[in-house]
């Protein structure tokens, strides 16, 4: 049987892999994690209205009854195109006849000094994790000794207006809300800030203009300091520069400035690069002289379609779709037909704000935003979520989250358990 | 107000403080995590069958709705007992009218070389955290690479036979049993081992001797080898050496050998100390010519009533029940009545082995054994874990780890994001 080599569990590596189960070909499903991660819902674990767990799901637990689907754990660190075979990080090389390179993209800091060491970044589960305690540990700390915060009360940083940083943002704003109102921690709320950076000249950039004035309208009703046109210059552990001198002194500044496939496997290929260093493709998402290499997902410049030259936006959406792409091509090659061209289908855009505020401007149909849109977003990401249990658990986080039931919501911070 | 400082938010700290609540005193809860961790769980997240969330709450909803209780995030690092202050670890001093010291014990690794820095013990959030990331990582690294392995297979050796090595070592085959039959991980059942090492001629010490041979009996069935009379000499990064000079190679040895109160705040208190470091305590558990300070827990010599010489054991039952005595008698103290003399209600013991099996040992009652004694065990364990919506949560993921539902156990090393 043809051996099937898929670099990363993301949606575009499952994707693939789920696509190319029950056919006749052995599929190894590399990654350095034994899970996969939802990753549009990292600012809730960020934020502690979510678990790691709820956002995570382990890739043998998916493909437990597939029996043509292998999941290896490890860390691939280059492929040979001559040979035909991945190195892995524990010394093994895994020989493939088809490989689809999945692995995604990594925070981009964009040579802002200090950002790569100051500023926290959210792409990662360990990131949402990091970030989530320092959060809360700055609150406690806050609780405890006021006199150590410039104005006696700590200020949040986001930098980037995207999806990311406006999630951020107003998860933050209600984290603060719930940690004054229900935990009672002596932070004083009018003092305590939550500043969003946003270098263009709106919100949401891929969004109509309405919904960025939306977007923009609603964080700011809620307390969120928007700044628009303002980029950021340096970040230290003090706070951040802003680019016109302005000094923000803060707890923690967090990074939601963009990504980039630079430092990444998907790099390493002998192949042009465009932009964010993402690798050109044929139409049909193989590599141009290796028609047996696919890039899927983040990683590649993944054609919009016949006709458009311009490169999909790096989202879910799109790495789904070029995955299963990739794995009909696959199949096509083995039935001896010729490949065809990605067209990407696009189904429209989401953020959320916050409790019952979100935008969801869907392909057909109108923008819908405020309560609506927020159910909208609520209901589609539940569905997407992976695996039954982890939609019910979730259910009951949000659940309590927002329909505010006594006990309040948690605010654990498990994972700092380093003595202090 | 009469303050109130109680150093520990376990067991016995919380009962303190919810005794205390509503009361005209006030109360500053101290700890240095801001969650109390419900230990008799932690064997269940170590195996993978439990998220740490779902055995960690935070104080501060605990405390949510009580004006009188304040959470204060920190370390205590010592009482000036003439000062009546309590040096916290960030350089504040708290001043107290009272004070509860309800530090609890840590691991005692009894000078067994090798132990401290080799074995991995089970006794806090973050010890079953680091556990269940190093026995996931194992199995993944026998189904990657089985050659690293002596006989092809990892065998883990658990020290201690008392209610946590016999649950451990019960929890462990399970684990490798739905690893193998689930998760389809290329590990050979039949040469991967769980070695259950006990220092005296039974398990469970504390039972009565048919629930000894019970456990033993039920662990040998499901593939545990348990060797009694069986002392541990040393602990390396390769195994274990057992007191005969047999060499155990294994890729984890877990220490459930027992705790001790040394090197804990309570063993810097200047008093005399029994075994185990235990404060020895007077009748009503304050501290001799200290009227004003309690001992409650396992950081005590709990006595068990009058006329009863021997101590009570360390068991989540004596530090709920001797954290609630400290209460009454600070209570007591404030009304100008004199103290009471504390005394132990013990209502039985339990451990549980395993799917459907447990030992119920209650006080009234005959001794409950098997299927039955597991449900007591659940039912019970159910009702004291902190807050309905943990109770929830935890029964959907037992509800899907006992009954074999389709999408089998979660296995997510969701912690393990260290680059390997």
């Amino acid at each position: 049987m043809e051996r099937v080599v898929v670099i990363g569990a993301g949606f575009a590596g499952l994707s693939t892999a789920r696509h190319l189960a029950g056919h006749p070909v052995q599929v190894t499903l590399v990654d350095h994690h034994n899970f996969h991660t939802f990753q549009p819902l990292l600012y809730q674990v960020a934020t502690a209205g979510l678990e790691p767990a709820d956002v995570a799901y382990p890739v043998r637990t998916i493909f437990g009854r597939e029996p043509t689907i292998t999941f290896r754990h490890g860390r691939a660190l280059s492929v040979d195109l001559a040979a035909r075979t991945v190195a892995l990080a524990d010394g093994a090389a895994l020989e493939y006849d088809r490989l689809v390179v999945a692995t995604g993209a990594t925070t981009g800091f964009f040579a802002v000094p200090g950002a790569p060491r100051h500023a926290l970044p959210l792409y990662t589960l360990a990131d949402a994790r990091r970030l989530r305690n320092h959060v809360l540990a700055c609150l406690e700390a806050a609780d405890a000794r006021p006199e150590d915060f410039d104005g006696g009360a700590p200020t949040f940083v986001v930098v980037g207006g995207g999806a990311t940083g406006v999630e951020m943002a107003g998860a933050l704003v209600e984290l603060l809300d719930v940690s004054v109102r229900r935990d009672r921690l002596r932070i004083d709320p009018d003092r305590t800030r939550v500043v969003l950076l946003e270098a263009g000249d709106r919100l949401l950039a891929g969004f109509e203009e309405d919904s960025s004035r939306y977007a923009a309208q609603t964080l700011r009703d809620r307390g969120v300091d928007v700044r628009l046109r303002t980029p950021v210059a340096e970040v230290t552990a003090e706070g951040a520069r802003l680019a016109d001198g302005t000094w923000l002194r803060a707890a923690a500044v967090v990074w939601a400035g963009g990504v980039t496939v630079d430092g990444t496997l998907a790099a390493s290929l002998p192949t042009p690069r465009g932009r964010g260093g993402r690798v050109t493709l044929e139409p049909d998402l193989s590599l141009a002289g290796h028609p047996e290499v696919f890039v899927v997902g983040d990683a590649g410049a993944v054609p919009r379609g016949p006709g458009a030259p311009e490169a999909c936006p790096q989202v879910a959406q799109v790495a789904m779709q070029s995955g299963k792409h990739a794995a009909r091509q696959i199949l096509r090659r083995q039935a001896g037909e010729p490949t065809t061209a990605f067209a990407y289908h696009d189904k429209g855009l989401m953020a959320t704000i916050g409790r019952h505020a979100a935008v969801a401007q869907l392909r057909r149909g109108p923008v819908l935003r405020g309560t609506l849109g927020w159910l909208a977003w609520l209901g589609l990401h539940l569905v997407y979520l992976i695996g039954f249990r982890n939609r019910l658990v979730v259910l009951v986080n949000w659940w309590w989250r927002y329909l505010d039931w006594p006990s309040g919501p948690r605010l654990i911070v498990a994972d700092v358990e380093a003595d202090r």
